[in-house]
């Protein structure tokens, strides 16, 4: 496996993370590299990703493979900027959870969340920092279960590739990796050290998201031809501040990369209900980008021209078009744009013979809308809210109110949160793995190089290696699934 | 230009119209072709369809070609079924517009309309009919200024071709043509005519479309990057039945071409506000279809075994998606849909640097909702009503309320009308000319060219021949541009 890229791409990076002083330099440093990173400089020709690569001695599925089970599950933290300390509260309040070690290149921050859980009763994690190697010493230890990593999008495969080789599961944030040697590396990886990683898709536990996966999989869409997903997100903000994103991470990628950067919270969904790696799986992609001037038009209106970004010039497209065929002969369209002015969108609809849900276009607090035959005749849209009273999941039933009080994102972290602990101590198969996590994040590389070629067709890789058309449960499961001492 | 398809083909169609008996016969005639239809049939590659061809000798551009002036505007009407008897009431109540011809194969839908015209007090026209070659005749009158064609698709390209050689104008319902060598005939007859001939594009006359586009051009959302449309209307009912769509031309499309049959309601008005022929032009187009479920689902459950759709195969997918890329880096998602269960949408959506519009979404009267910099700065979206009332073009301020009195889909039919017959009073450029109509449904034979290609980009002719950089008026007119006298 090619991972020189990755490796260079980490050590400039980390290094210029280890100093504030340095982040400048890095800007510059990135942008005029002479071996751009990844996604621009990756020659694989679409054809690279065609079909899958046999699995090597030594390695089998992990489709199907329950935990081990877990008295308690011991959580070590990878990333302690604004994500990854957002989301220690919920791993420090879920039941059967405990922090037991935090790291982050600034030591400060992970002294901050350590101080913060004290404060807060809990017992006091190992603090790891101060260096780019810091984590891996974190992960000699023998008291962390589940690694949960929240650093920038570069690090998230390294790191979440060393989390499998010391033994412990790991949850990786979007997008677990980018490229797609990266995606079938993590696949290996797992396979070989029998441990799970996947990709914290918060979003495929929204309360609309998962009613709507239910009323799929109940046949009220009838056969299902096609769904739209997206990021439509205004970061301009977020992007050009100077705290918020460590270094300006985030923005610097539109320096660089000219490809669907953050599909998956719009597509994860849409794929689940279409059963993606469960009796269909996406076969090819096709992308297109508009010109790149968000950025740059924000920029113009809003920060002063002694601000490094002026240094910068912006190449990603605002708004970035992937349409995805798959096996069975449904389109899924998934967007992102997180560059221009608009309030926040993952579209998130889904369409069939007998009917159609929208959401972010209704009235009522659900957001949603339906259509559905034989009920619907007079070409009127119904408002969610029954349906999805009718369909709501029993995790939002059950712990529903608990998430609103303890996770962001309107309860979806603390859902994704509860349940992950709850499978890990019950001995259960992952709702999500690292087959579909690669999955879901193949659009970034292969819409990266359906644009190099003109917005040619690239074939979809099948990183389960022909098992998507086993039909196997996922995300809508029962409560009847999980042993009532792990839902205490 | 190779007219052998079009001929045989509307011969067949012709022949069966002249009976209602023949008509399940057709149906099976069309199916059973040894040469199925042209968007199926044609072969040419995608690279024929490339840039432009020059022009013959005798041919000039039509851009910015006035009508001569017409004291009154006498209209003859080609096809009285649903559409054409629908729009006859406008034709004859639109100030200084008079129909002096009907055409109908079936002479006694002309003899009804021309009955209807003299219980409403008007001059009765002289009626046509009993054979394919009736329109012909008819053409050879010297008191007809403008031919209204409203007649099954397959008929279009030949009988728009036969009012120009006739020395007529002619308005054609939605296509002008489905082939790309139609397309560039029309084209060049009209060039070589003198000649205007127009697509009856009533949607770029809706209230909110027309609003939309003076939002755009005086800069209300900053740069435009992209916008949506769509033809999103669930036909299945008047597609099976045996009296809306004579001999049920329109199903049996569906049963020959996988392509996007009639995008044009959606394209048109995004193509306008982004200045699509007057400043930038659509360069590439790629197309995804989903498989062809939906018609045969809505037979299972609602048509008897006995009836004669039993015996088609529907090929054309549920939803069919281009994306267009234009020489401005702009990007147009225009979708199609009319066989699936949904309310109706056109979503016309329009996004750029610094705003973004939706239709099909708000809650007020006017569908809409907008969010603009730097106005609006809180990711909330905005109900459309009090901007469509700040941009409300004049056409609308003018003959609003005649247009609700007078005209079907809200207006915009008699809107429509009533522009194009005071242009013509007025001696005026048309605000839609024979290189928009051609643009408008190229997607057509594009779509269909791509989806064989498997979803390749295929390069988008250029009609204008190079005029596209030229800026110049089109549906964003202002009052002034027309003499008080034509107006009245």
């Amino acid at each position: 496996m090619p991972e020189k890229p990755a490796v260079s791409r980490r050590s400039v990076l980390g290094g210029a993370l280890a100093g504030g002083a340095a982040a400048a330099g890095v800007g510059a440093g990135v942008m005029g590299a002479a071996a751009p990173p990844a996604l621009a400089a990756d020659g694989a020709p679409p054809a690279a990703a065609a079909g899958w690569r046999p699995r090597r001695p030594g390695q089998k599925s992990m489709i199907g493979v329950p935990y081990e089970p877990h008295r308690t599950v011991r959580v070590a933290i990878i990333g302690l900027g604004q994500r990854g300390s957002s989301m220690t509260t919920g791993w420090s309040v879920v039941p059967g959870s405990v922090v037991t070690a935090v790291c982050d290149i600034r030591t400060e921050r992970a002294e901050r969340t350590a101080d913060r859980l004290v404060a807060a009763g809990k017992p006091r994690p190992a603090v790891y920092g101060g260096d780019a190697g810091a984590h891996r010493r974190m992960l000699r230890r023998d008291d962390v279960d589940l690694v949960y990593i929240a650093t920038p999008w570069e690090f998230h495969h390294r790191q979440g590739r060393d989390a499998l080789l010391a033994g412990k599961h790991a949850l990786v944030e979007l997008p677990v990796a980018t490229e797609l040697h990266e995606l079938w590396d993590l696949v290996d990886t797992s396979e070989r050290t029998r441990r799970h990683l996947f990709l914290a898709e918060n979003c495929s536990y929204g309360r609309n998201e998962l009613a709507m996966l239910k009323m799929a999989h109940e046949g009220l869409f009838g056969d299902v031809t096609n769904g739209h997903g997206g990021y439509l997100h205004d970061l301009r903000a977020l992007l050009f501040s100077d705290t918020y994103y460590t270094d300006s991470w985030r923005r610097l990628w539109h320096t660089r990369s000219t490809a669907s950067l953050y599909p998956m919270h719009g597509l994860a969904p849409i794929a689940a209900a279409m059963d993606v790696n469960r009796g269909d799986r996406m076969t090819t992609l096709r992308a297109t980008a508009t010109e790149a001037r968000g950025l740059a038009d924000y920029r113009a209106r809003h920060i002063p021209r002694s601000h490094p970004s002026w240094r910068e010039t912006y190449v990603n497209g605002d708004l970035i078009t992937c349409l995805i065929d798959t096996h069975q002969g449904r389109v899924i369209r998934a967007e992102h744009d997180v560059s221009s002015p608009r309030p926040y969108s993952r579209i998130n609809s889904l369409a069939g013979t007998r009917g159609i849900f929208e959401d972010y276009a209704g009235t009522s607090r659900t957001g949603g809308r339906v259509y559905l035959e034989p009920d619907h005749t007079d070409h009127r849209w119904r408002d969610f809210e029954r349906l999805r009273a009718e369909f709501d999941h029993w995790l939002w039933r059950k712990v529903g109110d608990d998430a609103a009080n303890n996770g962001g994102h309107g309860g979806m972290d603390y859902i994704l949160q509860w349940r992950t602990v709850q499978q890990m101590r019950a001995g259960l198969v992952p709702d999500i793995d690292v087959y579909d996590s690669a999955a879901w994040c193949a659009p970034i590389p292969l819409s990266a190089a359906s644009l190099r070629a003109g917005g040619r067709p690239v074939p979809f890789p099948d990183f389960t290696r022909g098992s998507w058309v086993n039909k196997r449960p996922g995300l809508d499961s029962r409560p009847s699934d999980m042993p009532a001492a792990a839902t205490r």
